[in-house]
C-alpha cells in the first residue's frame, strides 16, 4: 500500500495500521486485506461486488472496518456489502471512502450498505466520504444504507462528508420495529461547484420505536445542497427531525422535510433553520483577536463537530 | 334570498343583512347584490365567470364582502376574481364560499383569486370556506390565491375550513418585492372521510420582504390532510412556516414544508409538529368537571382560535 492509499485510510478510517479486530480493505476494486475473528466473518460475495459482514449472535464490544479506496483516476465500483448482525449484540462499525483522483476521468464508488439487525442489538456505524486530487477529475460517490431494526435494536450512524466529493447523492432508510430506534447524525460541507443531496425516509413501525435524525450542513462558494427527509409514524411512535444550515458564498440550500402520522399515537416533529452566520459571533470572535476568516472557521468547526 | 342562502352568508361572511361598503354576492352562478363606493368599482368580467375589483389609490379603512353561495345541489363552477389594489390603500376584504347541498349531486366552486397590491398598501384578507347539507351529495372547494405584492406592499391572509366540505385542494403563491410582506393563517378541521390539501408557494424576491405562514389543523375521524409549503429566498430576506396538526381517531395528516435560500442573506426557519392532544391536558379539564368530550373540544377550539 503506497503513501497516497495509507493517507485515504487514514482520512476515512482513521486508520495508521491494520485495524484491532475485524477489517477488510477495499482498493480500487480488489481486496487489499481482510482479518475475521470468531464472532464476526467477512465473506466476499459470489453474484455481484461486494462483502457479507456475519455478526454472531451475543457479540459485544467488538468491531469491524471495512474501508473502501479508490486511487486510480477513472475508476469506478458499484458494491454490495451486506451486515447480518444477530441478536444482543453490541458492535462498531467503521466505514468509508475516499478517492484520490489525480486525472482527468471520473471515479465513482456506489455504495449499497444493507443492515439486518437482531433483537435487542446495539449497532454504531460511522461512515467518513473523503476525496481529493488536483481537480481536472471528478469524484462522485452515492451511498445508500438500509436499515432493517428487529425489536428492541439500536443503530446509531454518523456520515461525514467534508471534502473532495464533487457530487453526491445519499439516500438512508429505514424500517423499525416495536422498541426499535435510529439515529442519524449527518455532516456534510460543500465547495466549489459541488453538489450534495440527502434523503432519508424512515418507517415507524413498531410500537414505541423511534428515530431521530440530525443533519448539520455548511455550503461554500457555489455549491448546492438538497435535504430531504420522510418520517412515516405508522404506529405508536416518535420521530424528529432538525436540518440546520449555513450558506456562505452564492451558495444554495434546499430542506424539505416530510412527517406523517398515520396512526393517533405517532408524535412527530421536525425543525429547520437556513441561514449564514450571525454577525455577532462573528464579532465576537474578531474582538478576542481572530481575523474574520479565522473567526468564521471556528464557528464552523463548532457548527460540524 | 331564502333562509338556507342567508344562514350561509352568515357562515361564510358573518353577515346578517346587506354589508357596509362595497360588496358582490353571487349565488348559484347569478349576481345576487352588488354595491360600489367612490372608491372602489366591482366590474363583472366578460370573457369568463367573475368579478374585476379595482380599489383607487389612497383608500383608507374601507372593506368589500365578495361572498360566494351555492345552495343548488350539483351546481358546479370555475370564478376568476381579480383584485387591483391601488398605491397607500388600506382595506379589509371577506370573502368565503358557502355550499348547501341536500341533493345527490357533486357541488363544487373552484375559484381563483388574484392580487395585485400597490405599494404601501395594507390588505387584509378574510376567507371563510363552509358546508353543510344531508351528506348524500359531495361539497368540493378548490380556492386558488395568488398574490402579487409591490415595494412595502403587506397582505395579512386569515383561510378558515372549519366543517362540511369533502375534499378541498387550497393553493396559495406569493411573490414580494423589496419591504413587502406576506402573512398567512390558516385554520382547518376535517372530520368523516374528508381530504384536505393545502399548498403555499412563497418568492421573496424584494430585499427585505418577509412571509410568515402558519397553519393549524385538527384531523378527526377517517379524515386525511395533506400540507406543502415552500418558501424560496432569493435574496436578503426572513421566511418562516409552521404546521401544527392535532391528528384523532384514525386520521391521517403530513406535514413537507420547504425551504430554499438562494442567497447568503436569505434567514428561513420552519417548524412542524403532527400529534394527538396531550393526556395532561385532558385530564386537567377533566378535574375541572368537563366530561372527555367537552374537555377535547375547548383545546380544538382554543388551538383552532
Amino acid at each position: 500500500m503506497d503513501k497516497i492509499e495509507k493517507n485515504l485510510l487514514e482520512q476515512v478510517a482513521g486508520l495508521h495500521e491494520v485495524p484491532a479486530g475485524a477489517y477488510n480493505i477495499r482498493s480500487n476494486g480488489k481486496m487489499a486485506g481482510r482479518n475475521t475473528t470468531a464472532h464476526i466473518d467477512i465473506v466476499t460475495k459470489e453474484d455481484k461486488q461486494g462483502i457479507d459482514i456475519i455478526i454472531k449472535p451475543g457479540t459485544k464490544k467488538e468491531s469491524v472496518h471495512i474501508p473502501v479506496i479508490l486511487s486510480e483516476s477513472g475508476y469506478q465500483e458499484m458494491v454490495y456489502n451486506d451486515f447480518y448482525i444477530g441478536e444482543d449484540c453490541d458492535v462498531t462499525i467503521i466505514a468509508g471512502c475516499g478517492i484520490h483522483n489525480c486525472g482527468v476521468d471520473t471515479s465513482k464508488h456506489d455504495g449499497i450498505h444493507t443492515f439486518y439487525i437482531g433483537k435487542n442489538s446495539n449497532v454504531r456505524y460511522i461512515e467518513k466520504h473523503y476525496g481529493e486530487g488536483d481537480g481536472n477529475g471528478t469524484n462522485i460517490m452515492n451511498p445508500m444504507t438500509v436499515v432493517h431494526c428487529e425489536e428492541n435494536a439500536h443503530m446509531e450512524m454518523e456520515t461525514t462528508q467534508i471534502k473532495g466529493i464533487d457530487s453526491t447523492n445519499r439516500i438512508t432508510k429505514g424500517d423499525l420495529k416495536a422498541g426499535a430506534s435510529l439515529e442519524v447524525h449527518e455532516k456534510i460541507m460543500t465547495h466549489g461547484k459541488q453538489y450534495a443531496r440527502t434523503e432519508f425516509e424512515v418507517d415507524l413501525n413498531g410500537e414505541n420505536c423511534s428515530t431521530n435524525v440530525i443533519s448539520r450542513s455548511v455550503a461554500r462558494d457555489d455549491s448546492k445542497q438538497e435535504f430531504f427527509s420522510k418520517i412515516n409514524g405508522n404506529t405508536a411512535c416518535a420521530g424528529h427531525s432538525e436540518c440546520d444550515a449555513i450558506i456562505m458564498d452564492r451558495s444554495c440550500v434546499t430542506a424539505s422535510p416530510q412527517l406523517t402520522a398515520n396512526h393517533i399515537d405517532a408524535s412527530l416533529i421536525h425543525e429547520a433553520a437556513i441561514g449564514k452566520i450571525a454577525g455577532e459571533q462573528l464579532i465576537k470572535l474578531m474582538t478576542l483577536g481572530l481575523t474574520e476568516a479565522e473567526a468564521e472557521q471556528q464557528i464552523i468547526s463548532g457548527f460540524l463537530k
